[in-house]
């Protein structure tokens, strides 16, 4: 017997084996899994009174509310495509992306209408403009808003044997560091089997509590969503990042699992609130979306007296490739341990790794070779939206093609060396910008940091470091400069030092080296050096 | 990206990520991952170097030992269809069962020459015998043994891209559901997909150590083997099922899990030398195969204090549907406790029960209803080998027929109240009572004959024959029973035999088993035992 591989049988297997336990709590509103699947229901069918046909996108633009939840199920449920936005981009990068997806219906939350109006008129086919809370307060939007819209539906449930497992589920936009963001094709069987794969690899209990810190239009964040509900979890929405919020939540839920992106680790931490609630719910803590250094694997650990390791993947890969637990008959040990946990870590079931030079032919894995990590797995998305060409091109030869440089080593561990394009080249030695920043982040001052290459006359280009410190902490650049040359080789050291008040970020809070590049090659001194795009 | 669903990726993975972890231990033999890994692509090339062709079936006759858990995978890896043969079966039944699958190569444990010998002139496909452990031992084997057989082949690895998931991986014969045993044909993704839904039910941790207690040739033995493999872990095999072994192992190897069915439980429970092991690491125990009695679950839980509860699955499930442990939301204690633990449970991730009437139409889930069990899985079988029609019959609606009887609560627990088809478990086997009426119908002096189970402290069930004898024709019981054992495996045959002047029969005909079974439940010995309602 083949059951097509849908997250929808997740939420249909939770209504009827956890009607009564709370499926989310979002901002003072608590459903239950029955109330929420109800809800689900409701929302697909009042897309299909809308006229949304199957195949269909719909786009949602809000931070992490129990609607955008729903809308995980309940735009499936009526086969159409639920396409996340994120908030963070720009009018411009908003109104190409829902142009490119060719979405019809644009569910929108109250504070971005202002934005959204702002590029309205580019808009090419979008039919339905409906606000997500509140009144609506603009005559181009639906006279009712999203709970108005579902209120008078009849609940519509899929038969599960009509879907087709291959067919797209959810499209993500890339965060588009390098390029156009392209949109990621998951389908659903992606979707199912990345959630069995992780739940296989994190071995999650029946009932968890998980906090969603991380946006729910975020790679980091969907694919904690669908296993969750397959076990009957609580969902706790972030809507945004703020540490008392989430201390509050810890306290009030008692949560036991979340990630976050290295930066809202080191908020935690350090903040002098934390020690006044009770946190001992949390069990386990995942850095994702960025390297995390092992100072701040320690320091979660220490702060929060749970386990706290790393993890890897892209929004391609739907996106857990890898997380950093301590295989048990390693002997890691104090810095060893943190320094291990910190690393990308080791495939996760489902996923298989190769590094493979730039003739893709493959390399070693003996924790030296390094080359761009290529994965295969059940995760890895059905491909680009429209872009064939850029989809055969990073799956060529049976591996998704990451753009990531990495070593692999006997015991399987990846570490990330550097994003394919942002490798320094010095002198003719490669330089991993990760590498500089994990040294300059070990120096007390220093909160964050973006080593770039700059041209140099003499060595082709030379490592940049952009600073910014820790809330009234100090240092000079030559002491910062002092402080990798005692722990790096020689030529990996920053040639400069610039202090800023903040790094450009991606909506995903991955800075935006091309923007430094950018920036900073006026500076350079020998205008003849090559500037990398 | 799709990659073929097949369990053979749990082993590549393993190999990978855990290659000097014991993957299997055996009769004090050893092997890590890697060597497991060599062994079954040694397998694998040996059997093609024998002209065994991509669908053939390979079958295996044996005990629980390291060569039967690479044969599950090393016979996959030679696109090959593996078919495990269940020992205690029959000569007649054992030939049967080769010539209907077909089996073209046939490997037998030491002990069972003899009993292969007895039926081999019988058997049409097989091609090659090979003896699996000693010095072959009749002229009619192969040369080498199994060890002989793979220790010069290179190793062979299957590129997983030309799998086909929907393809058969395994047949298992059920001597549950009608008089003729039927192979049950299990795909590489049935299998793989069942691994997975186990494991998010269990919150099976990476590196667990199971002991196989359950023969793999057998339903409740096989379903654990495959998704230990993937988290790492150590199999640990126990040949023949023996209380001090078994006390033994669990201490030597810090066993954390195994299934057992109800009768091997009450002899560990009741074994007078447990204390004299340390039995710590037991961490779960799952009771399977037979209906469990309250009383027992809470004497496991005592005598090894750990989690124990029942799991309920059938040959053509995978096997496993539910499992009943305690949701967290439930307020069970006590009695009440032990009781839910001991029924049938609920619904495993992936898992969907209705109860329906003779006429398929669904009942009320309200733990009152009671009708024929259904179920939809990914577990589910592709079908009846040969048997299109029986496939047909058994999956009409798309739901998997089991041939329970059962209710549904509202909290989604399943209890199993009868059987459809009057089948006897006895010892953890399946009887079916229709095959030893037929043989009983043989006898000349024999007109009518109901076999009914009665309780029996050893066997938890075995059959008795209520048998009303053609007139004035003689027969004594002792003649009746050395009847059958002539014809049929010795547990299958009636301990007991009743002579009555008529049966008791429902208007159309059918003998009312449910009535003799109150009946003669009065003359069971040992009046603790439970009687089947």
């Amino acid at each position: 017997m083949n059951i097509p591989l849908t997250p929808l049988r997740f939420l249909h297997y939770a209504e009827r084996q956890y009607p009564n336990r709370t499926a989310v709590v979002c901002q003072g509103k608590r459903f239950s899994y029955e109330q929420m699947g109800k809800r689900v229901g409701q929302l697909a069918a009042a897309l299909k009174a809308a006229g949304v046909q199957p195949g269909d996108r719909v786009a949602f633009l809000g931070v992490n509310t129990h609607r955008l939840l729903e809308a995980y199920y309940g735009v499936l449920e009526a086969k159409a495509v639920l396409l996340p936005l994120n908030i963070r981009l720009s009018a411009t990068e908003l109104c190409y992306i829902i142009n490119d997806a060719g979405a019809s219906f644009l569910f929108i939350e109250e504070n971005f209408i202002p934005l959204v109006d702002s590029f309205r008129n580019g808009l090419k086919t979008v039919k339905r403009f409906c606000q997500l809370g509140g009144e609506p307060r603009a005559d181009w939007l639906d006279a009712k808003n999203y709970d108005g819209f579902i209120s008078e539906a009849e609940p519509h449930r899929l038969n599960i044997d009509t879907v087709n497992e291959d067919d797209v589920a959810e499209i993500f936009y890339t965060s588009g560091t390098s390029a156009q963001p392209k949109g990621v094709m998951l389908s659903h069987r992606n979707i199912y089997l990345h959630a069995m794969h992780v739940c296989m690899a994190l071995g999650v209990e029946n009932s968890s509590v998980e906090l969603h810190t991380i946006p729910l239009f975020h790679a980091n964040g969907w694919g904690v969503a669908h296993f969750l509900t397959a076990l009957g979890g609580k969902h706790v929405m972030v809507p945004a990042f703020d540490p008392k919020v989430v201390f509050q939540l810890i306290q009030d839920e008692k949560a036991n699992h979340f990630s976050v992106v290295p930066i809202m680790a080191t908020v935690l931490v350090n903040h002098p609130d934390r020690k006044n609630y009770d946190l001992s719910s949390v069990k386990r803590i995942i850095l994702g979306g960025a390297a995390a250094s092992p100072t701040l694997v320690r320091e979660v650990q220490e702060a929060f007296g749970c386990e706290c390791f790393a993890g890897y993947g892209l929004t391609e890969t739907s996106p857990t490739l890898s997380v950093s637990r301590m295989k048990p008959e390693l002997d890691w040990e104090g810095e060893k341990k943190y320094a291990g946990e910190a690393m990308a870590g080791f495939a996760i079931p489902g996923v298989e790794f190769a590094i493979v030079d730039a003739e893709d032919k493959e390399l070693p894995q003996d924790g030296v070779a390094f080359g761009e990590i290529v994965a295969r797995g059940d995760g890895v998305m059905k491909g680009y939206w429209n872009q064939p060409q850029a989809t055969a091109d990073v799956m060529r030869g049976g591996w998704f093609h990451t753009g990531d440089m990495a070593s692999i080593d006997k015991d399987g561990y990846v570490q990330i060396v550097d994003r394919k394009k942002d490798i320094i080249v010095s002198g003719g030695e490669n330089i991993s910008s990760l590498e500089v920043e994990k040294v300059m982040l070990s120096h007390p001052a220093v909160l964050e940091v973006a080593v770039i290459p700059v041209a140099h006359a003499r060595w082709g280009e030379v490592p940049k470091a952009l600073v910014v410190l820790k809330p009234s902490a100090e240092a000079s650049e030559a002491s910062l400069i002092e402080h990798t040359r005692g722990l790096l080789s020689h030529y990996k050291c920053p040639h400069s030092v610039v202090f800023v008040e903040a790094l450009p970020k991606t909506g995903t809070g991955k800075v935006l080296k091309k923007d430094l590049r950018k920036q900073y090659a006026e500076h350079v001194p020998d205008a003849t050096a090559v500037v990398r795009a």
